[in-house]
């Protein structure tokens, strides 16, 4: 059975960790805080004192921290990093990231690795804590079929949908692709939501009448009513989509894709990040759409 | 059984009307050319020389027109109009229209209506010419509860969903509002697409791996398709949509809402229809969002 090191120990880190022992792997953690450390301990897993350590005794190394440096900087090292996993891993093991990051940061520490004789997987994952936790996360996977297919059994412990959708950077791409999707239908909501309002319509009537045909999605039934009720927690932060919009229109912009839509959403979000709303849900977009017009979404009593 | 008539033969009114004949309701119609009107008559329906003729044999007028001034002329009348609705409406009888026309118009109308002792709902429909055939549309009305009672027993002749979303105008609020949330929606696949195309990823795999997820829409499940596979056959003709969304932006603009992600849809497909490509499918939108990209989408072999 593979030895599994294990680098980000957030909120998605911490139970897809769980998940990993409960299916028998031995897990060996890293991470940057400490509490994340206890829990993983505390549930089986070894500690080790940086990512070289956790790389050493690993024959795959699983990542997942925020953004394309945090990556850079637990695999490749740099500045004031602890020893970096490049230090670490022998010739023949792999590394999965998990983390939603750039494309083309991905391709770049994917060859600086192959030169060691690493493999490389890019997995970002969407479902949220709650697949995390479930073990039914969708992982959009790039990389070498081989390489896939020997991870297999680890991604589907952690995941439900494994789908590999191309070389070692398409699986960000697809993830960054998810979220202009998202960010399109998102928005649609939101204005759909405040026309009718100012228009004296209920606008939770208004969704009742249309969720269920072409206008219908996701964002949609889900995080329709919570904006029409007022519930602004987070199921997915404003500050991580913006975090995702911002890679998404950097990933357009190196290939020379204009995303019109993506870009004017990413500008909406602002006035919510300045108003300190960064840790609310996205589905707080409404009240930059109800701001412009003046209103409050709000179900009729 | 009331008597019905009904004025716009379209892709649309053509089935609507047998579908009444076929559920026993006398049906005279009116129309601007000719073939509707042959081919309803055919099916049983009576034929009157102008709307006033078909509004003085009927217990409740249906309208099913383009646009605003259509909905006005037939049923007002002006300028060089046939002889007007108005002029044949009997106290107590009901105008249903069902185009997708201006919120504000449809209250003007209601009122000078209201003053004859005529009532109205306002009814738009979804669903497209296979709803309509099929008797499934989803019919978002607007009007006094008991006139919306009396004309049940008809609408649900036409459509499977019927729901009262609020006074006069409130139907097509609604309407539009589904028209909005498309617009995002649907932007939101074209832009999806052409990042994935444009990195090297198979926008046909991209869809597979997100579109159950939280980017999931009923335009990324039916049109998505469409655009890997360059079929561009009108469901919704992009001219149709753009009436819609200059209705919707109209009707933001009279309640002080701005629409700016409707806005920028409304502008891209400007290019289709500067191209000839009204007549063709929303999913169309692709090709604008491509060729500011200077890709093609497509499904790899």
């Amino acid at each position: 059975m593979d030895r599994i090191g294990f680098v980000g120990l957030g909120i998605m880190g911490r139970p897809m960790v769980k998940n990993l022992l409960a299916a028998g792997f031995p897990v060996t953690v890293w991470n940057r805080s400490r509490p994340g450390i206890d829990e993983c301990v505390a549930a089986g897993a070894q500690e080790a004192e940086s990512p070289q350590a956790v790389a050493a005794d690993a024959d795959v190394l699983i990542t997942i921290v925020t953004d394309s440096p945090d990556v850079e900087q637990v695999v490749l090292g740099g500045g004031e990093s602890p020893p970096a996993a490049i230090e670490g891993l022998a010739q023949g093991s792999v590394l999965i990231d998990m983390s939603t990051i750039s494309p083309s940061v991905t391709r770049h520490i994917s060859d600086v690795l192959a030169a060691k004789g690493v493999a490389m997987l890019d997995a970002p994952v969407s479902g949220g804590d709650a697949g995390a936790i479930a073990g039914t996360l969708s992982i959009m996977v790039g990389g070498d079929a081989d390489i896939v297919a020997r991870c297999q059994p680890i991604l589907e412990v952690m995941g439900k949908t494994i789908t590999h959708v191309g070389p070692v950077g398409a699986g960000q791409t697809v993830k960054l692709c998810n979220q202009v999707a998202i960010a399109g239908a998102l928005t649609g909501v939101c204005e759909a939501l405040t026309l009718a309002q100012n228009s004296d319509v209920d606008p939770a009537k208004m969704l009742d009448a249309i969720s269920a045909g072409a206008a219908g999605s996701w964002q949609m039934s889900n995080l329709g009513p919570r904006m029409v009720d007022r519930d602004f927690a987070p199921g997915f932060m404003v500050k991580l989509l913006q975090k995702d919009l911002r890679l998404a229109l950097g990933a357009g912009g190196e290939v020379g894709q204009p995303l019109p839509v993506t870009a004017l959403v990413n500008q909406l979000f602002h006035h919510l990040e300045a108003g300190g709303a960064g840790d609310e849900g996205t589905q707080a977009l409404v009240r930059v759409v109800e701001t412009l017009g003046m209103t409050e979404v709000r179900r009729r009593a």
